[in-house]
């Protein structure tokens, strides 16, 4: 297994395209992917009970296990917008079916941006047969840099590996930057692969993926309505098609996660004013819920995290989001280490002096703070950023 | 029922004093109040399963429902700190009660600031008897000092009503600043009257008070390991005891609302890098606790604080909080009001222009948001402030 280039197009068959349609000011804004080939699909989303139109809309058209080409808007999230919203997401299918000579079924939609604001739909109207003669083997680049936001870079990856006759390639382009979090908070993923694999097969191999990457990330704790994770596969490598369990899934299932896995950390490390990226482990908690959530709880916490914005080994605030978090603890029984320099044992301080060492961890860009229960045998990990100045100016101002 | 000056020395019967003990640098971080005759006592502490040393000895102490002292510093808070802190904390109250010739369990203890490092004990027991010398009927305003940690200005609070047979006076001091949340986050509040009133039923008005007060405060969605909110109430009014129901129980029990109201609003109004007063109301939930939840989903969202803090009318935002927050929604029923102007209707955009008038009301200092679910009957109220860049500054940095 290596990693390629090519993001959403390195696999066989597929197409890419991204131009300017003026929903944003003068960047690009609308996006296109697009299989030679009907290819399997599946897709996860957003579970805010406030869903985007595009959401719904995607939704309902995945459900045949089936699609052919993904539209996706930046600048506008086309949610909170009433009927004319999802008629306005239907139209964007309609629109891009009629110029691809396909089913409008067979058109996945996706949004990000503003929320509660009327989607331009006449400009993306207008700018749909230009995307479409655009569309190009080499346009991955131009579609990912038109679902960026706030994003300072493009989130891109793509590999490939040697299966039973050919070789399997499988790519994706990310959004992520800002409202990253658990259950998926405004991010786009979309995949490609060329493997041949059934809907359903297609459906548990993203699920497990997405727990193991989009689902463990937390820039701020926001759920977004927009999130989709949308997974398309065409079957054009010529390799043998995956069913059921064995090598040949086993060998996607693992390149699937690293692609999401990959994609994931791009976010995380792109997310909003972020600084440091930060694995949070939490190890030998009762239950794997609790694990989860206490490893959230310390992720989550506005005090956490400027401490580690500014370099302050302040575990005393880790100890507190885990008080807090709903997690069976007992307090006494909690050590923790930063980096794998120990800070607190029995849930108290320590009296070797490990200030230098902490400091030394902790002005890294990468941190591994783990935390042991020592209650049970349960674990997780979570990635998250630090929070920082930068992080609130971006936000004061975002819709203006 | 009037304001008066005297804050939490206002009682009749009550003297304070604050001094410089050395945990912090030349500031005031060691305050004492004691009352001349014993009083009947009640406290609430913090939910957090992390419990603070003091916590945990004045639950104790307090069982009897009766103390005459509360000791209490500013700089360490004793939390984490293992067996040895729980001896500090025991100390505190032991070398107090000495020089106060009362027993240690009357007296009550509180610390707050930083988690995790070792109670100079030293300080504290060379201090206690400068500290019980400057005892005066006056120092409401030493002890409030030596309380703050990042607290801008000191929260203080005073009023008299009369009563049969006499006029009862109530006051208090708190302080606020960082890890203000729900369940009471590093808020200590001490009360004080010379009310008499049994203890059961000072207990279940305190309860009720912190319900609709120190309950309902966001800052940052943090819950501290050593929020304590402690009344006093010695009898020495000479107007006639407070039992059960009726007028007198109704009358105090508004004047305590009305105390710990105030000294709540305070804390918000200084919450770290606060710059607006925000309440947040969801009305016509299907029940109370998806009420609370939807408000506090909304009043923890740094999605939402931010755009608060740039006077950016993201409604959209309070849309994706609420969807996320757990409580029933039905998305197309919701509308929004930002200090009365309706910005979103049927969980959709308006057609009419609201720019001008929305944004005049965000900037203004205090902004009332008000979420009609539209499903439901129950209501529920939450204050908060906006995250600014200064939140960030004063967190990053603050054991250092």
């Amino acid at each position: 297994m290596r990693e390629i280039e090519g993001g959403v197009t390195a696999a066989r068959g597929y197409k890419a395209s991204g131009i300017a349609c003026g929903i944003k000011k003068e960047v690009k804004d609308l996006a296109l992917i697009f299989s030679d080939a009907l290819a399997t699909a599946a897709g996860l989303f957003t579970q805010n009970k406030v869903k985007a139109a595009p959401v719904l809309l995607s939704q309902r058209h995945i459900k045949s296990g089936r699609a052919r080409a993904i539209i996706a808007n930046s600048g506008n999230a086309n949610c909170c917008t009433g009927k004319s919203g999802f008629l306005n997401a239907l139209a964007m299918a309609q629109e891009a079916a009629r110029h691809l000579s396909i089913p409008t079924e067979e058109v996945l939609v996706a949004s990000t941006g503003v929320i509660g604001a009327k989607l331009p739909i006449e400009n993306i109207k207008r700018a749909i047969p230009a995307l479409v003669g655009k569309l190009d083997a080499r346009g991955s680049s131009e579609a990912a840099d038109a679902i960026m936001t706030t994003d300072k870079f493009q989130k891109t990856c793509a590999l490939q590996y040697q299966a039973e006759g050919g070789i399997i390639k499988i790519g994706g382009i990310a959004k992520g930057a800002g409202m990253i979090c658990p259950k998926m908070a405004t991010m786009l993923a979309f995949i490609t692969t060329d493997a041949a694999i059934e809907a359903a097969i297609l459906r548990e191999a993203l699920a497990r993926a997405t727990a193991k990457s989009f689902n463990i990330i937390s820039v701020d704790g926001e759920m977004s309505t927009n999130d989709t994770v949308l997974c398309l596969a065409n079957g054009l490598s010529g390799a043998g098609a995956i069913t059921g369990r064995g090598k040949e899934l086993d060998d996607f299932q693992t390149a699937l996660d690293n692609v999401c896995q990959k994609l994931a950390r791009l976010m995380v490390e792109d997310g909003e004013g972020a600084t440091k990226f930060i694995t949070i482990t939490v190890k030998n908690a009762a239950t794997e819920l609790d694990a989860i959530n206490a490893a959230y709880a310390v992720a989550k916490s506005p005090l956490v995290k400027t401490a580690f914005h500014g370099g302050d080994p302040n575990w005393g605030r880790i100890m507190s989001a885990l008080g807090g978090s709903g997690a069976q603890i007992n307090p006494e029984l909690i050590s923790i280490r930063f980096s794998g320099v120990e800070v607190a044992r029995g849930g108290s301080y320590l009296d070797e002096p490990w200030g230098k060492a902490a400091a030394d961890a902790l002005g890294q860009k990468e941190i591994e703070v783990s935390v042991d229960l020592n209650i049970g045998d349960k674990s997780a990990s979570v990635w998250t950023t630090d929070l920082s100045e930068e992080y609130v100016r971006i936000n004061s101002k975002y819709t203006t």
